[in-house]
Protein backbone atom coordinates (compact mmCIF):
# COMPACT_ATOMS: atom_id res chain seq x y z
CA UNK A 1 0.00 0.00 0.00
CA UNK A 2 1.36 3.48 -0.60
CA UNK A 3 1.77 5.94 1.63
CA UNK A 4 -1.01 7.99 2.61
CA UNK A 5 -0.71 11.75 0.64
CA UNK A 6 -1.17 15.08 3.07
CA UNK A 7 -5.01 15.40 1.88
CA UNK A 8 -5.35 11.69 3.23
CA UNK A 9 -3.47 11.99 6.55
CA UNK A 10 -5.23 15.20 6.99
CA UNK A 11 -8.77 13.57 6.28
CA UNK A 12 -7.50 10.46 8.32
CA UNK A 13 -6.55 12.75 10.87
CA UNK A 14 -10.46 14.39 11.48
CA UNK A 15 -12.13 11.43 11.84
CA UNK A 16 -10.58 11.43 15.38
CA UNK A 17 -12.76 14.50 15.97
CA UNK A 18 -15.77 13.44 17.77
CA UNK A 19 -18.66 12.88 15.32
CA UNK A 20 -17.28 13.09 12.22
CA UNK A 21 -16.83 9.90 10.46
CA UNK A 22 -14.93 9.31 7.12
CA UNK A 23 -17.66 11.13 4.84
CA UNK A 24 -17.72 14.19 6.80
CA UNK A 25 -13.61 14.06 7.09
CA UNK A 26 -13.45 14.32 3.68
CA UNK A 27 -15.92 17.02 3.50
CA UNK A 28 -13.88 18.92 5.29
CA UNK A 29 -10.58 18.49 3.70
CA UNK A 30 -12.16 19.39 0.85
CA UNK A 31 -13.99 22.60 1.84
CA UNK A 32 -10.71 24.21 4.03
CA UNK A 33 -8.24 23.23 1.15
CA UNK A 34 -10.39 25.01 -1.24
CA UNK A 35 -12.58 27.59 0.20
CA UNK A 36 -11.14 28.15 3.76
CA UNK A 37 -7.26 27.94 3.95
CA UNK A 38 -6.81 30.61 6.64
CA UNK A 39 -9.59 28.77 8.95
CA UNK A 40 -6.95 26.15 8.15
CA UNK A 41 -3.99 27.73 9.37
CA UNK A 42 -6.55 28.89 12.07
CA UNK A 43 -7.36 25.48 13.72
CA UNK A 44 -3.89 23.83 12.94
CA UNK A 45 -1.99 26.72 15.23
CA UNK A 46 -4.89 26.75 17.96
CA UNK A 47 -4.52 23.51 18.00
CA UNK A 48 -1.03 22.80 18.50
CA UNK A 49 -1.37 26.21 20.75
CA UNK A 50 -3.88 24.92 23.03
CA UNK A 51 -2.03 21.34 23.89
CA UNK A 52 0.60 23.66 24.76
CA UNK A 53 -0.85 25.99 27.01
CA UNK A 54 -4.09 24.21 28.37
CA UNK A 55 -3.95 21.38 31.23
CA UNK A 56 -5.80 20.44 34.28
CA UNK A 57 -6.54 23.11 37.29
CA UNK A 58 -4.66 21.09 39.98
CA UNK A 59 -7.05 21.73 42.70
CA UNK A 60 -10.57 21.07 40.46
CA UNK A 61 -8.83 19.18 37.41
CA UNK A 62 -11.13 21.73 35.16
CA UNK A 63 -8.87 23.16 32.03
CA UNK A 64 -6.50 26.01 32.56
CA UNK A 65 -3.43 27.56 31.81
CA UNK A 66 -2.11 28.32 34.90
CA UNK A 67 -1.63 26.10 38.57
CA UNK A 68 -5.10 27.12 39.66
CA UNK A 69 -8.19 27.93 37.53
CA UNK A 70 -9.62 31.35 38.03
CA UNK A 71 -12.78 29.79 40.09
CA UNK A 72 -10.97 28.22 42.83
CA UNK A 73 -8.34 31.28 43.13
CA UNK A 74 -11.81 33.48 43.51
CA UNK A 75 -11.36 34.68 47.43
CA UNK A 76 -15.40 35.02 47.35
CA UNK A 77 -16.47 31.45 47.27
CA UNK A 78 -17.20 28.80 49.65
CA UNK A 79 -14.54 26.56 50.28
CA UNK A 80 -16.90 24.13 52.72
CA UNK A 81 -19.13 23.59 48.94
CA UNK A 82 -17.90 21.54 46.50
CA UNK A 83 -19.75 20.67 43.70
CA UNK A 84 -19.01 17.11 41.56
CA UNK A 85 -19.60 17.56 37.88
CA UNK A 86 -18.87 15.72 34.76
CA UNK A 87 -17.48 18.55 32.32
CA UNK A 88 -16.66 21.93 32.92
CA UNK A 89 -19.60 22.45 29.94
CA UNK A 90 -21.62 21.54 33.13
CA UNK A 91 -20.17 23.47 35.51
CA UNK A 92 -20.83 26.35 33.44
CA UNK A 93 -24.60 25.80 33.58
CA UNK A 94 -24.32 26.05 37.10
CA UNK A 95 -22.25 28.55 37.28
CA UNK A 96 -25.13 30.78 34.76
CA UNK A 97 -27.74 29.81 37.79
CA UNK A 98 -25.90 31.61 40.08
CA UNK A 99 -27.61 29.23 43.19
CA UNK A 100 -23.93 28.01 43.95
CA UNK A 101 -21.13 29.88 45.40
CA UNK A 102 -18.69 26.70 46.93
CA UNK A 103 -16.00 25.44 44.60
CA UNK A 104 -16.21 22.48 42.32
CA UNK A 105 -14.70 19.31 40.91
CA UNK A 106 -14.60 18.55 37.28
CA UNK A 107 -14.40 14.69 36.73
CA UNK A 108 -13.45 15.30 32.84
CA UNK A 109 -15.73 12.30 32.06
CA UNK A 110 -18.46 9.31 33.65
CA UNK A 111 -17.86 6.08 35.07
CA UNK A 112 -18.84 3.72 31.92
CA UNK A 113 -17.78 0.16 32.67
CA UNK A 114 -18.98 -1.08 29.00
CA UNK A 115 -16.32 1.66 27.52
CA UNK A 116 -13.83 0.89 29.81
CA UNK A 117 -13.75 4.22 31.36
CA UNK A 118 -13.31 2.85 35.45
CA UNK A 119 -12.58 5.06 38.62
CA UNK A 120 -9.01 6.02 37.60
CA UNK A 121 -10.09 7.68 34.40
CA UNK A 122 -12.22 9.88 36.41
CA UNK A 123 -10.07 10.87 38.73
CA UNK A 124 -11.35 9.25 41.69
CA UNK A 125 -8.25 9.74 43.86
CA UNK A 126 -7.95 13.22 42.99
CA UNK A 127 -11.43 13.94 43.95
CA UNK A 128 -11.23 12.30 47.62
CA UNK A 129 -7.89 14.06 48.52
CA UNK A 130 -9.53 17.23 46.95
CA UNK A 131 -12.99 16.24 49.23
CA UNK A 132 -11.07 15.66 52.55
CA UNK A 133 -9.03 18.06 52.62
CA UNK A 134 -10.39 19.12 55.78
CA UNK A 135 -12.23 22.07 55.25
CA UNK A 136 -15.07 21.20 52.90
CA UNK A 137 -18.29 19.90 54.44
CA UNK A 138 -20.73 19.03 51.86
CA UNK A 139 -20.36 17.59 48.17
CA UNK A 140 -23.21 18.12 45.79
CA UNK A 141 -22.96 15.63 43.32
CA UNK A 142 -24.39 17.44 39.51
CA UNK A 143 -23.72 14.32 37.57
CA UNK A 144 -26.06 13.98 34.55
CA UNK A 145 -29.35 12.07 35.38
CA UNK A 146 -28.86 9.10 32.71
CA UNK A 147 -27.61 5.60 33.56
CA UNK A 148 -24.41 6.50 33.59
CA UNK A 149 -24.49 9.85 35.77
CA UNK A 150 -26.12 8.35 38.28
CA UNK A 151 -23.97 4.90 38.71
CA UNK A 152 -21.24 7.82 38.87
CA UNK A 153 -22.86 9.51 41.51
CA UNK A 154 -24.01 6.88 42.99
CA UNK A 155 -20.34 5.27 43.21
CA UNK A 156 -18.62 8.95 44.53
CA UNK A 157 -21.18 8.91 47.47
CA UNK A 158 -20.64 5.77 48.50
CA UNK A 159 -17.08 5.98 48.43
CA UNK A 160 -16.99 9.89 50.40
CA UNK A 161 -19.33 9.05 53.09
CA UNK A 162 -17.56 6.04 54.63
CA UNK A 163 -15.13 9.38 54.61
CA UNK A 164 -17.82 10.98 56.94
CA UNK A 165 -18.83 13.65 54.46
CA UNK A 166 -22.22 14.97 53.86
CA UNK A 167 -22.66 14.21 50.06
CA UNK A 168 -26.24 15.42 48.29
CA UNK A 169 -27.16 15.09 45.07
CA UNK A 170 -29.31 17.84 43.13
CA UNK A 171 -33.04 16.87 43.35
CA UNK A 172 -35.06 15.40 40.69
CA UNK A 173 -38.80 16.21 39.97
CA UNK A 174 -40.36 17.65 37.01
CA UNK A 175 -38.87 20.53 35.27
CA UNK A 176 -40.05 24.03 35.78
CA UNK A 177 -42.64 24.97 33.06
CA UNK A 178 -43.83 21.60 32.87
CA UNK A 179 -46.66 20.10 32.01
CA UNK A 180 -47.70 16.48 33.46
CA UNK A 181 -49.26 15.19 30.36
CA UNK A 182 -46.26 15.68 28.64
CA UNK A 183 -43.16 14.50 31.48
CA UNK A 184 -42.21 10.86 31.35
CA UNK A 185 -43.61 8.50 34.12
CA UNK A 186 -40.34 7.62 35.61
CA UNK A 187 -40.12 11.37 36.12
CA UNK A 188 -43.65 11.62 37.60
CA UNK A 189 -42.55 8.98 39.88
CA UNK A 190 -39.45 10.59 41.03
CA UNK A 191 -41.26 13.56 41.93
CA UNK A 192 -43.98 12.17 43.47
CA UNK A 193 -41.50 9.95 45.80
CA UNK A 194 -39.37 12.96 46.43
CA UNK A 195 -42.47 15.24 47.40
CA UNK A 196 -42.13 18.07 49.44
CA UNK A 197 -43.58 19.54 52.48
CA UNK A 198 -45.13 23.10 51.22
CA UNK B 1 -13.43 41.85 26.76
CA UNK B 2 -10.66 39.89 28.01
CA UNK B 3 -8.69 38.12 25.43
CA UNK B 4 -9.41 34.08 24.62
CA UNK B 5 -7.77 31.62 26.30
CA UNK B 6 -5.82 29.08 24.24
CA UNK B 7 -9.13 26.83 24.74
CA UNK B 8 -11.34 29.24 23.46
CA UNK B 9 -9.36 29.80 20.40
CA UNK B 10 -9.15 26.58 19.25
CA UNK B 11 -13.03 26.31 19.91
CA UNK B 12 -13.52 29.28 17.80
CA UNK B 13 -11.26 28.01 15.10
CA UNK B 14 -13.40 24.54 14.61
CA UNK B 15 -16.57 26.50 14.49
CA UNK B 16 -15.04 26.84 10.98
CA UNK B 17 -15.31 23.25 10.12
CA UNK B 18 -17.98 23.11 7.70
CA UNK B 19 -21.27 21.45 9.82
CA UNK B 20 -20.08 22.52 13.47
CA UNK B 21 -21.43 24.82 15.47
CA UNK B 22 -20.17 26.46 19.34
CA UNK B 23 -21.76 23.60 21.27
CA UNK B 24 -19.71 21.39 18.78
CA UNK B 25 -16.71 23.05 18.54
CA UNK B 26 -16.97 22.87 22.63
CA UNK B 27 -17.44 19.27 22.88
CA UNK B 28 -14.48 18.42 20.29
CA UNK B 29 -12.06 20.45 22.48
CA UNK B 30 -12.77 19.35 25.60
CA UNK B 31 -12.50 15.58 23.73
CA UNK B 32 -9.14 16.38 22.14
CA UNK B 33 -7.65 17.94 25.04
CA UNK B 34 -8.34 15.52 27.84
CA UNK B 35 -8.99 12.19 26.18
CA UNK B 36 -7.15 12.29 23.14
CA UNK B 37 -4.52 14.84 22.74
CA UNK B 38 -2.16 12.50 20.48
CA UNK B 39 -5.29 13.10 17.72
CA UNK B 40 -5.35 16.86 18.71
CA UNK B 41 -1.32 16.89 17.62
CA UNK B 42 -2.44 14.41 14.90
CA UNK B 43 -4.80 16.98 13.28
CA UNK B 44 -2.94 20.23 14.21
CA UNK B 45 0.31 19.07 12.11
CA UNK B 46 -1.64 17.80 9.37
CA UNK B 47 -3.51 20.65 8.71
CA UNK B 48 -0.70 22.66 8.77
CA UNK B 49 1.38 20.16 6.50
CA UNK B 50 -1.58 19.80 4.07
CA UNK B 51 -1.86 23.74 3.43
CA UNK B 52 1.89 23.23 2.96
CA UNK B 53 1.93 20.51 0.56
CA UNK B 54 -1.60 20.60 -1.58
CA UNK B 55 -2.66 22.75 -4.30
CA UNK B 56 -4.37 22.58 -7.42
CA UNK B 57 -3.40 20.26 -9.82
CA UNK B 58 -2.67 22.78 -13.46
CA UNK B 59 -4.58 21.15 -15.53
CA UNK B 60 -7.68 19.14 -14.20
CA UNK B 61 -8.21 21.76 -11.02
CA UNK B 62 -8.34 18.72 -8.27
CA UNK B 63 -6.21 18.20 -5.11
CA UNK B 64 -2.73 16.88 -5.78
CA UNK B 65 1.02 17.44 -4.80
CA UNK B 66 2.69 17.98 -7.72
CA UNK B 67 2.07 19.95 -10.28
CA UNK B 68 -0.25 17.74 -12.39
CA UNK B 69 -2.52 15.37 -10.11
CA UNK B 70 -1.93 10.99 -11.10
CA UNK B 71 -5.08 10.95 -13.01
CA UNK B 72 -3.41 13.92 -15.59
CA UNK B 73 -0.67 12.21 -16.02
CA UNK B 74 -2.14 8.59 -16.79
CA UNK B 75 -1.06 8.30 -20.45
CA UNK B 76 -3.77 5.40 -20.99
CA UNK B 77 -6.69 8.46 -20.56
CA UNK B 78 -8.47 9.25 -24.02
CA UNK B 79 -7.67 12.53 -24.03
CA UNK B 80 -10.48 13.56 -26.27
CA UNK B 81 -13.09 13.09 -23.59
CA UNK B 82 -13.05 15.74 -20.51
CA UNK B 83 -15.58 14.97 -17.56
CA UNK B 84 -16.95 18.02 -15.68
CA UNK B 85 -17.62 17.41 -11.74
CA UNK B 86 -18.78 19.45 -8.93
CA UNK B 87 -16.01 17.84 -6.33
CA UNK B 88 -12.71 15.11 -6.17
CA UNK B 89 -15.56 12.64 -4.45
CA UNK B 90 -17.62 13.05 -7.50
CA UNK B 91 -14.44 12.10 -9.39
CA UNK B 92 -14.00 9.16 -7.05
CA UNK B 93 -17.76 7.43 -7.65
CA UNK B 94 -17.32 8.10 -11.58
CA UNK B 95 -13.70 6.59 -11.31
CA UNK B 96 -15.29 3.56 -9.36
CA UNK B 97 -17.87 2.96 -12.34
CA UNK B 98 -14.82 1.85 -14.55
CA UNK B 99 -17.39 3.94 -17.50
CA UNK B 100 -15.54 6.60 -18.18
CA UNK B 101 -11.74 6.49 -19.60
CA UNK B 102 -11.23 9.76 -20.61
CA UNK B 103 -9.79 13.09 -18.18
CA UNK B 104 -11.74 15.28 -15.62
CA UNK B 105 -11.87 18.97 -14.48
CA UNK B 106 -13.25 19.50 -11.12
CA UNK B 107 -14.96 22.57 -10.31
CA UNK B 108 -14.28 22.45 -6.61
CA UNK B 109 -18.12 24.15 -6.17
CA UNK B 110 -21.32 25.00 -8.18
CA UNK B 111 -22.47 27.82 -9.04
CA UNK B 112 -24.84 29.60 -6.61
CA UNK B 113 -25.99 33.05 -6.76
CA UNK B 114 -27.43 33.26 -3.51
CA UNK B 115 -24.38 32.36 -1.60
CA UNK B 116 -22.68 34.29 -4.22
CA UNK B 117 -20.75 31.65 -6.00
CA UNK B 118 -20.16 32.66 -9.33
CA UNK B 119 -18.74 32.12 -12.58
CA UNK B 120 -15.26 32.67 -11.86
CA UNK B 121 -15.25 30.35 -8.10
CA UNK B 122 -16.02 28.03 -10.44
CA UNK B 123 -13.06 28.18 -12.30
CA UNK B 124 -14.61 28.55 -15.48
CA UNK B 125 -11.94 30.25 -17.23
CA UNK B 126 -9.44 27.53 -16.34
CA UNK B 127 -12.41 25.17 -18.06
CA UNK B 128 -12.93 27.19 -21.12
CA UNK B 129 -8.67 27.00 -21.65
CA UNK B 130 -8.59 23.02 -20.55
CA UNK B 131 -11.90 22.44 -23.65
CA UNK B 132 -10.24 24.62 -26.43
CA UNK B 133 -7.53 23.03 -26.50
CA UNK B 134 -8.15 21.01 -29.90
CA UNK B 135 -7.57 17.88 -28.20
CA UNK B 136 -10.80 17.51 -26.86
CA UNK B 137 -13.77 16.32 -28.54
CA UNK B 138 -16.64 15.94 -26.04
CA UNK B 139 -17.36 17.39 -22.65
CA UNK B 140 -19.61 15.16 -20.54
CA UNK B 141 -21.46 16.90 -17.76
CA UNK B 142 -21.40 15.86 -14.38
CA UNK B 143 -22.67 17.78 -12.03
CA UNK B 144 -25.35 16.76 -9.60
CA UNK B 145 -28.82 16.68 -10.60
CA UNK B 146 -30.19 19.33 -7.66
CA UNK B 147 -31.14 22.83 -8.84
CA UNK B 148 -27.45 24.22 -8.46
CA UNK B 149 -25.73 21.57 -10.38
CA UNK B 150 -28.20 21.64 -13.39
CA UNK B 151 -27.64 25.63 -13.02
CA UNK B 152 -23.85 25.04 -13.14
CA UNK B 153 -24.90 22.00 -15.98
CA UNK B 154 -26.56 24.50 -17.67
CA UNK B 155 -24.23 27.97 -17.88
CA UNK B 156 -21.34 25.50 -19.20
CA UNK B 157 -22.99 23.29 -21.48
CA UNK B 158 -23.65 26.46 -23.15
CA UNK B 159 -20.30 28.65 -22.51
CA UNK B 160 -18.95 25.63 -24.49
CA UNK B 161 -20.88 24.87 -27.29
CA UNK B 162 -20.09 28.19 -28.58
CA UNK B 163 -17.19 27.39 -29.00
CA UNK B 164 -17.95 24.11 -30.94
CA UNK B 165 -16.82 21.72 -28.54
CA UNK B 166 -19.52 18.61 -28.31
CA UNK B 167 -21.30 18.49 -24.54
CA UNK B 168 -23.38 15.92 -22.90
CA UNK B 169 -24.45 15.20 -19.72
CA UNK B 170 -25.29 12.32 -17.59
CA UNK B 171 -28.98 10.36 -18.30
CA UNK B 172 -31.57 11.13 -16.13
CA UNK B 173 -34.11 8.14 -15.51
CA UNK B 174 -35.24 5.71 -12.56
CA UNK B 175 -32.59 4.35 -10.59
CA UNK B 176 -30.86 0.49 -11.03
CA UNK B 177 -33.34 -1.16 -8.85
CA UNK B 178 -36.27 1.10 -8.12
CA UNK B 179 -39.24 0.59 -8.16
CA UNK B 180 -41.73 2.96 -9.96
CA UNK B 181 -43.97 3.31 -6.88
CA UNK B 182 -41.36 4.62 -4.74
CA UNK B 183 -40.08 7.13 -7.21
CA UNK B 184 -40.73 10.68 -7.21
CA UNK B 185 -42.76 11.77 -10.26
CA UNK B 186 -40.06 14.23 -11.26
CA UNK B 187 -38.30 11.05 -12.32
CA UNK B 188 -40.21 9.25 -13.36
CA UNK B 189 -41.26 12.22 -15.73
CA UNK B 190 -37.82 12.82 -17.03
CA UNK B 191 -37.64 9.05 -17.92
CA UNK B 192 -40.67 9.11 -19.80
CA UNK B 193 -39.35 12.26 -22.02
CA UNK B 194 -36.14 10.60 -22.01
CA UNK B 195 -37.09 6.88 -22.86
CA UNK B 196 -35.07 4.83 -25.29
CA UNK B 197 -35.93 2.61 -28.49
CA UNK B 198 -34.63 -1.03 -27.34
Amino acid sequence: MKSLSSLEQLAEALRRLPGVGPKSALRMTYHLLQHDREGAEQIGKAMLNALNMVHNCRSCNTFTENELCDTCVDVQRDVSMLCVVESPSDQLMIEQTMTFKGLYFVLMGRLSPLDGVGPQDIHLEKLIQRATDGVVKEVVLATNFNNEGEATAHYISETLKVRGLHVSRLARGVPVGGELEYVDPGTIARAMLDRRVT
